[in-house]
């Protein structure tokens, strides 16, 4: 608890982002892998887009992903209810 | 099926950007529509911060909450397989 923040530094397509939040740096280094993979892959399929647009595109690859599980766990709670 | 992409405009954060998917134009819509509020809350929690650092930062959270979530869902079918 408390007001102190977990500052963690890390590297998102060849650039350094000092980051501070609540979570454990473990998770912050979990979380800027993922986003940074996703932004090698999109950079891979679309070379010389600019980098603000291959992190637009990252984002809203995961966005989407995340929207999907969403709704899959709202349905898989739904079918434990009907139970 | 088929190769046929669908095609919609979306605006995220005052930029307009042509996009091509598998998914529903709806659904696409919708996703844009997340991030560009992600984008905003975090462009408002740091007024000057450049538009590539919001991109990233928004990023960064909706990839933490995706990895939450991915973590509980795990959690839920465990817990519906154990019994």
């Amino acid at each position: 608890m408390g007001m102190k923040k977990n500052k963690v530094t890390v590297e998102i397509f060849g650039e350094t982002y000092p980051l501070k939040g609540d979570s454990e740096p473990e998770r912050m280094v979990q979380v800027a892998a993922l986003l940074d993979e996703r932004m090698r892959q999109t950079a891979f399929s679309n070379p010389r887009m600019p980098t603000l647009m291959v992190a637009i595109l990252a984002a809203l690859n995961i966005a989407d992903e995340y929207l999907r599980l969403q709704h899959d766990y709202q349905q898989l709670l739904k079918m434990l209810d009907d139970k």
